[in-house]
């Protein structure tokens, strides 16, 4: 066994020499890692096949691996061809960290704005906790290895932490933010930002209030993002789950069936009328003629001039929920106006949103501009760079879907409490992977290098045999609070240093020299400009933060 | 099988009641949910064990809530009394958070202060990525279940993931830094900051450069960043891998015993040499004479002179290591003392650093003077507060131990690269748990409360039905990029609202009522001053920002 093992993974040691193995992929695995700009439709719908099938044998073979590794105990091996992240996940790089952080930075802004005090949560919480919250979609939480001693799974958004934290820690009311990595083995689409290890930053009001204020809020504040984040023009789509449940009743779905067809209607984003109908009627048993006058309501989005015609509807006002939602989007939508949203939002009678547990507004934002994501992206160094992912980042048309979207659940904090008191809460969302991959393709286009660093003065020697004047002037500038590095070799060539400075967009560089030390100066030099300037020694850290607030 | 589990729920749904059943913790289990400031060490002791025992309990109780929820399916639950978090694991709350922001970015200042780039890794890894990294302590990983699919464990620390993702992406250079969460089933002690899920701060520097050069700039971040935190005396202790392998040559270790008896030197921060020599002869089956040799040589501590002492010892000088680690610390020590740091620093042979991977020079910075942490700590809601981790929250005398710790790995990013192609490393972690349990300590004990929102101006109705006009100021403010609240209910109290302000050191207040809008002004409050003046509706952002400035 452990022979027949050891074997496969000789012949493993290069994805490419495995493959070539299986006739299917032939000549056509090289490809996967280039671009495929050029590639048609119909090529890449095939090559996408194909790359399933790889992913399936690479996933294969890392599970022998994993079984070698036990058999051969911890014996250090060389982890020749599985030297990638998890199916999935990302690292990310210092770019993209550059750019995650500016992202990141702006939506506290925007929480801080509304008052949001932050809490954080353990990355896993007891199964338990999230077990009977996620309805089918519960199949995709990770689940950790039972080693002894409590069960545990990844957390698979922020919303079920909350609530946990809030019915443990008996607070009735909070506006707290979070922005934190939630985990779901669901199959993923990186280039459209989709990933199975994905940043959540979540803005949720919790208490007891009146209604529509805090909801309203909501809906500002994933308005002000998107501002601020100037990615285009976008909308935010806002339907109501009683509505939702008052519409069912008013075209004769019977109750129990409420849930199933409310996520059928959550698919009217992504696929058409005709398949969501026939997933009703012949997955979910209903009613063709029940289906077609739901299909009626689902078509209708607008203002208020809507919320006013379905409160006149005379099918919808004889059903109590259905009256409760309108006159709940019709006060929303006051409010919105009053908050000066009247041209972001869009009362939308598709919009059903996954999700079991709310129970009132709903909240979808969507950019209107297609973001150019069907250029092939491979900007910034990924983990796309390996073999084993490629085929997720390649593929569709670049839809990014949904930005934000959240909404109401009353009921998920009762659910904790030992007597079942609830804390009615309202909160949204901000699918910040979908904005990174936008703004990353953006920056690819632009070809804009992002600084990395933030080293504000680099210290060269000038000739050999000054290392540890070097160290003497880095100290005294890293005591003052300046940003400063040098090479970490003894005698680095002169030229070699000053190009550190410019590849790395460094805008200041000191050079020693014996000449100017034996007369207590040095030369500070601007990068960009080549201009130089003899600087006393005990005065360099103070010439430079003076230059530093001239910028 | 099913009613006997749920029946034995029933009988859970109090921790107290259940174990109330067990005669060993009878009437002293209550005592576990409050303060042992009274209570003596013994007595302390005895505590422990009994809370040991009832931690067995509740997670044995988890267990068999786990198994009847797969039983059960997904149909949700009051969760009753497991409403806490993992074992050795904790929430944030806003308090903490703004603790722990305030201390990562004064660490994240230093970092880019030399020239550190950020990056980041997914929170799990290839099983194998972790396999045979980390020696004795790899029964800590935390596993993912086999859920179909890759085989996958978390991350331990950032250093393995940090060598996978330069031997990946082939990155021969690089200087990062890593801030994230990392994993150990460890024991946790939670007061001391010992957790199971836990923050590492990493700065590393990669590269092929000319010896000590970088290994002296990471103890120098050490320092500038314990300088910043202000946690009171330090002293960072060095010591060379290849010395202490060497004096295990000298003193007549056999070869392979060198990584065991290193790992028993590892403890003498924590035990007397006594115990650490019962380990090496008993354990390790070393000669008593050898340990007794080792023992001469690792009370050592010192500077440069110990270094020519060492050098002058005729044992030593025989063994290549020896000298190549002493002239090694030579050159370390010369550089620290260009850097300022000759007094925050001391070569000690008793250094061993637990890890496996470590090649060339090792660090660990601890606290001089005891923090105040024999008191007990209560001060900001913790996870504390439910019954399962008590017992971890007290005892221990208030030990912080390390606070930074690192050193050289020349060969872990070779163990990934298909060529076995090394990058040399060097790098600290600060181990900021145990600094924000040291700052937590400090704020309880000062009484001090922190701010846990950036609030500007609250905006209150003076009467009833000015819900509307709120909504108008606010958006108002908003824009302009003011960061205001108000109440959520449509006619809150006036008193209530300053309330509201004064407990979250909201410092201004505007007070809307109908007079005053009538003539297009409205009141602006100092909350603390009680001052009030008369502002125009139009010049309130502009005044708010005014007023800010000045502060």
């Amino acid at each position: 066994m452990l022979r027949s093992v050891i074997g496969r993974q000789w012949r493993c040691s290069a994805t490419f020499q495995w493959c070539a193995m299986f006739q299917p992929f032939g000549g056509e695995v090289g490809k996967t890692g280039m671009s495929t700009a050029t590639t048609t439709r119909t090529s890449q719908a095939h090559e996408q096949q194909q790359q399933q099938e790889i992913h399936k044998i690479d996933e294969e073979v890392s599970r022998l691996l994993a079984l070698k590794a036990k058999l051969g105990g911890d014996a250090p091996v060389n982890q020749k061809f599985t030297l990638k992240t998890p199916k999935g996940t990302r690292d990310y790089a210092p770019q993209q960290m550059t750019l995650r952080q500016g992202v990141l930075d702006k939506i506290v802004q925007v929480f801080k704005r509304h008052g949001g005090e932050a809490i954080d949560t353990p990355v896993f919480e007891l199964k338990e906790v999230l077990t009977g919250k996620y309805g089918e979609d519960s199949k995709l939480i990770y689940d950790l290895k039972d080693q002894g001693g409590e069960i545990l799974s990844m957390r698979y958004d922020l919303t079920v932490p909350l609530a946990r934290y809030l019915a443990m820690n008996k607070i009735s009311s909070i506006k707290r933010y979070h922005i934190a990595k939630v985990y779901r083995r669901d199959n993923p689409a990186m280039t459209r930002g989709r990933y199975r290890e994905f940043y959540q930053c979540d803005f949720d009001i919790a208490g007891t209030y009146d209604p529509m204020i805090a909801d309203a809020e909501c809906v500002k504040i994933v308005a002000e993002i998107l501002d601020t984040l100037d990615l285009g023009e976008y909308v935010i789509k806002l339907n109501h789950r009683q509505l939702l449940d008052g519409m069912f009743e008013a075209c004769g779905v019977p109750a129990d069936n409420f849930r199933a067809i409310c996520s059928a209607v959550d698919k009217l984003d992504k696929s058409p009328w005709e398949d969501v109908r026939k997933e009703m009627v012949e997955e979910k048993g209903l009613d063709g003629s029940t289906a077609d006058k739901i299909g009626e309501y689902v078509r209708l989005s607008g203002g208020t001039e809507l919320v006013e015609k379905l409160l006149a509807d005379p099918k919808l006002k004889a059903v109590p929920n259905a009256v409760k939602g309108l006159e709940g989007m019709q006060l929303l939508l006051k409010y919105c106006s009053l908050l000066g949203l009247e041209k972001a939002i869009s009362f939308d009678l598709s919009l059903a949103r996954g999700l079991d547990y709310y129970t009132g507004v709903i909240y979808e934002c969507v950019l209107k501009t297609e973001p150019p994501l069907s250029l092939p992206t491979t900007p910034i160094k990924t983990s796309a760079q390996n073999g084993g992912e490629q085929q997720e980042q390649q593929g569709g048309g670049g839809i990014v879907g949904s930005v934000a979207g959240g909404g109401r659940y009353d009921n998920l904090v009762g659910m904790f409490d030992p007597r079942g008191k609830a804390v009615p809460c309202v909160g949204v969302s901000i699918g910040v992977e979908r904005i990174f991959s936008v703004l990353e393709a953006k920056f690819a286009a632009s070809k804009v290098k992002l600084r990395t660093n933030d080293v504000e003065v680099y210290v060269a020697s000038a000739h050999k045999g000054l290392h540890e004047q070097r160290l003497r002037v880095l100290n005294q500038l890293w005591q003052a609070g300046v940003k400063a590095e040098h090479s970490y070799k003894l005698n680095p060539k002169l030229l070699a240093q000053l190009q550190h400075c410019e590849e790395n967009q460094i805008p200041l560089a000191i050079i020693l020299g014996d000449a100017e030390l034996s007369q207590g100066v040095v030369k500070l030099r601007e990068v960009v400009t080549r201009q130089e300037a003899s600087i006393k020694l005990d005065e360099l850290a103070e010439e430079i933060i003076k230059r530093r607030a001239k910028d």
